[in-house]
């Protein structure tokens, strides 16, 4: 870095960095982030925080898993919060760590509006969300030319668990061309009959990306009615994200992953050239 | 870095990484794309990358400018993709480096398949695009329990320059309580009349967020109403991304950066316990 002028932002005690982790691969981290790591005290760390990125944190840091998984009860984020206020009044560096961004689907508003209300500084670091990175990693655009002008992102589960209940399928159905949703695969079932429903191609492709950007990734292409069968055959475990949309075809281009062992890409992955001729 | 097992990818000749720079701040770079530009041996950018973060470039590399702005013909990219298969084939590292990320309505799936076509290979890393990035520094969640399940990215500009032809702005306006608007500063009139007519309040909360993330960072809220006549009196210019929706209005709790300057944060910014009492 000898040639820059960066100078990341002070560190002070009593403060709190909510920041977000990306998708997995370490590599995907911010500098600020990294910055974060090394010179916070504590590192409060939730569930999808990869092992390789808590590597990162320095000699002095504690690390404290405050994972939760989507389903529990809300109390397990009211201890959340209450638990960063008391470090962060007890004059600790703390670094609230998330998966992705904490700002999508992450819930780093109201652990946030916890710290506004306790009075505790705060500042926002975003990380790579896993509707941006997964899709990298998996050769999937998440908007080309040709397939769509929006691209919307719709958590897979409500805060009960179930379905999202707030969720207006027939208009999300028809107004975005490509969906990414966060977290399904309990739901994916009803979620895909709802868009059948609303009128989207049963044979519409499919990606159901499983730890993305790791190591295990897998990537299951498959299509709206075959995706609840295709993910028990193959065991795809979550955390997945699941992508639906005429993008995924472009993936048979740019499996950039899949062509480093092997695998040869199509430069016409949605077979202009055969409709044009 | 010293604890962690981390091992960036090699980044060898004859390789076009297509990686995203983020929004703005260099200290939203990913490791990554740190990487690449310490190790290419030619940089190909786009006019929304920041200066601060060329200089992390080695002693080595060319920085070369292939900017290019929505509206133009559709030539300068086929020239930007032959250039970046040119260089390829002639032996060197090429990062192409795009304000952003490469694939959230920035032509990376293009530039791509060119290279498939050509055979170069090639990896991408995603950057924080301004859709994430430039909300958390302006202080605005993406989602928030009470306020929305869906967000949606839209570009804000047409291939030939106007208004997006191919977005169902009804369906869009119903389904996703959240828009993130990419760019659409000279289309924002029209859009706000489109969003008007398919249900959404005049008074509904919109912000305008420039150059975001760096030092000049300017954030206007507004409204759907008035936010064409609000951004010709500030003077607010491009590039810039627009939020429109109730997920605004927590900006009032969650301005950490305004905090900074003194400005004081409310905990709740929604006036829920207002509307409880």
């Amino acid at each position: 870095m000898q040639g820059s002028s960066y100078q990341p932002p002070s560190f002070d005690p009593g403060w709190v960095w909510l920041a977000g982790a990306g998708p997995g691969d370490p590599g995907l981290l911010t500098l600020h982030a990294l910055h974060g790591l090394e010179h916070a005290d504590i590192v409060v760390y939730d569930a999808l925080v990869g092992k390789g990125i808590l590597e990162f944190a320095g000699k002095q840091a504690v690390l404290e898993y405050a994972g939760k998984r989507g389903g529990r009860p809300s109390s397990a984020q009211r201890d959340i919060s209450r638990r960063l206020v008391e470090l962060a009044r007890d004059g600790k560096r703390v670094l609230r760590l998330k998966g992705g961004d904490p700002l999508v689907f992450g819930r780093g508003a109201e652990e946030a509006l916890a710290l506004v209300e306790a009075k505790v500084p705060f500042r926002f670091i975003p990380g790579i969300t896993a509707g941006t990175g997964a899709l990298a990693y998996a050769g999937i655009p998440l908007t080309h030319r040709d397939t769509n002008s929006v691209v919307s992102f719709i958590t897979g589960h409500g805060s009960s668990g179930g379905v999202p209940g707030n969720v207006d399928w027939d208009a999300v159905s028809r107004g975005s061309p490509a969906l990414v949703i966060y977290m399904p695969l309990r739901q994916l079932g009803a979620i895909a009959e709802k868009l059948i429903e609303a009128g989207r191609p049963a044979s519409e492709p499919v990606a159901v990306i499983g730890r993305a950007t790791t190591e295990n990734q897998q990537v299951l292409e498959t299509t709206l009615a075959a995706c609840v069968a295709d993910i028990e055959r193959t065991g795809l475990e979550p955390p997945a994200i699941v992508v639906v949309g005429e993008i995924v075809r472009l993936r048979a281009g740019l499996d950039w992953v899949g062509a480093m062992s092997g695998k040869t890409l199509s430069a016409d992955p949605q077979d202009i050239g055969r409709e044009a001729g």
